[in-house]
């Protein structure tokens, strides 16, 4: 399960032409995280919902999200892209389980299926993973906001995700067992 | 999903004849617990299993379990026999989610399951459950050991388990993806 | 995990004031099932859902619902609650996996859990349960109503089944991957 | 969750140069069947191997195993390799919960991981499928083996599964409740 160390220290990074063309021959795969924070009874008390620039300028909403490199596993995938997302102050909790609560498709055709990327047929492994510490998101993200499981499944904010990803945060809440009336 | 909270400070004890006697009448809900100690990355190193003497004088291993109380959510059940199993500094992470990773069912007849309670017909929810503290078990448990997955899958180590826990052992390390060869 | 037979015809059945004195002492172990249809595939088309007279007169939804009995396995108490709701000609197929999508925890106090059972405190192991054949409920259900998961979702669908349970309807449809949108 | 259909015949199909050159920028998606078959009450019975020519002239045992192709769904992909490998008569029954029993990591590298694939990186999502059908193996399968439980987890059996998958044919009996005494 561990991952691959070799002296290319991108070992899993492409050329944006690489990549284009990687994305039109098979589905890419991805990790994604949705993190809580969790009483001592493991009851979810927040949700964390990242705000991020879009390419087009628009400010969306999404959730931890990146692609598994060549090479590596999904435990190491998954523990990268929250550190890339999250900050390296966040202390995931990975699961025990490496079994994802769902598995998410992409098409890169609007309106085929509930979840969406223009850049490719994706494949996403999706967890709910609980952090303990500071989150400060880095790079193109700009705010991590922490929200109630109400507010989470409220209709606006599930419309603001994007690709579709408000279903994931729906499924996420119906997997620990949330209220969802 | 939280317990209820009366007066009564022992609301879902029974006395021993009122005991007995719904166990002659329905299954008794059970949880079980399987501690294991993490890597960041969520790699099971190492695996809890009490030894414990048995009503019959005889040392027998373990798992941490107990009777689910009337009025006591499953969360509720489980932090409590894990307090009373490994003591108030386990610090156990109980998982967001609240689906067991198996349903063990025991029958009184011995040879008509691989699960056996000479006691009853008991139903448990079995959870596998990170804790990050010192363990120090209490009451009739005489001690804690931690295992690897390997010791812990070991076919000696299996058949010492009560009732034929041996197999929520090997479920246990099979739903967090250790390596079973 | 096959259900215990003796020369009983009931064994597991209790007198009313037996079972009265019971619920007063331990949660009650049940099972339920969310029947559907699915697509070759898969993909649910259908979901069924009772329509049935409650004790107070009212006609309320609910789901195929039932106790497990003393000795009986999960198997047998879903497959004997699958043909006493759904009739002898609905076919279910059991799932090969006993682990429940969700473990619903129902109180007998109104407002304390989204789950309510004013007769006692129940703990229920919730399945989807693929049906291939003629659904005709017997007993009190006087209905069967096949829905899309469009209309399972609906607020005003789930508002009407009795308990609380347009919850596990909600957690049903998101376990399946259903659009939630 | 539908496949898409375009004008091409074999969207997702790559030359063997496109496909080798991809295999060594990305971890390419597979899907993993372990056909069984079920009692009415959804106990497993049987479980299907596949005795299968290697590229090196050997005989291995091997589960149902595709990559899934750009533009296509797991569902779907899932559905043409059980046709592939079990013949058009097999009536696999797909799962109405899209999430596999577990994650597979095949690295190319031998003894890095549990499971191991000389051609690349690949993940594979893995299920237990259920078959009612008659199974004919086509193509460069020679034969399917119907095994019990039992004889599917022996130590022999299980070493004779390529790439590592007797893990995964643990994992599945774990999954399923079969005694894995």
């Amino acid at each position: 399960m561990s991952s691959v160390r070799t002296p290319d220290p991108n070992p899993g990074w492409l050329s944006e032409l690489a990549l284009e063309e990687t994305r039109s021959r098979v589905p890419i795969l991805y990790v994604e995280a949705v993190p809580v924070r969790l009483t001592p009874e493991g009851v979810v008390e927040q949700v964390g919902v990242l705000l991020r620039g879009s390419s087009t300028g628009e400010i969306t909403r999404t959730l931890v999200s990146g692609r598994v490199y060549h090479g590596e596993s999904i435990r190491t995938a998954l523990m990268r892209n929250l550190e890339k997302d999250l900050g390296p102050m966040a202390f995931p909790r990975l699961p025990a389980c490496p079994v994802p609560f769902t598995v998410a498709e992409y098409l890169p055709m609007p309106g085929v299926s509930p979840l969406h990327d223009p850049r490719q047929h994706a494949v996403a492994l999706v967890y709910v993973v609980p952090v303990t510490g500071d989150c400060e998101p880095r790079q193109d993200a700009l705010e991590l906001t922490w929200l109630t499981p109400a507010e989470a499944l409220s209709a606006e904010l599930r419309g603001e995700l994007e690709g579709g990803r408000g279903l994931l945060l729906t499924q996420a809440m119906a997997h620990v067992g949330a209220n969802l009336a």
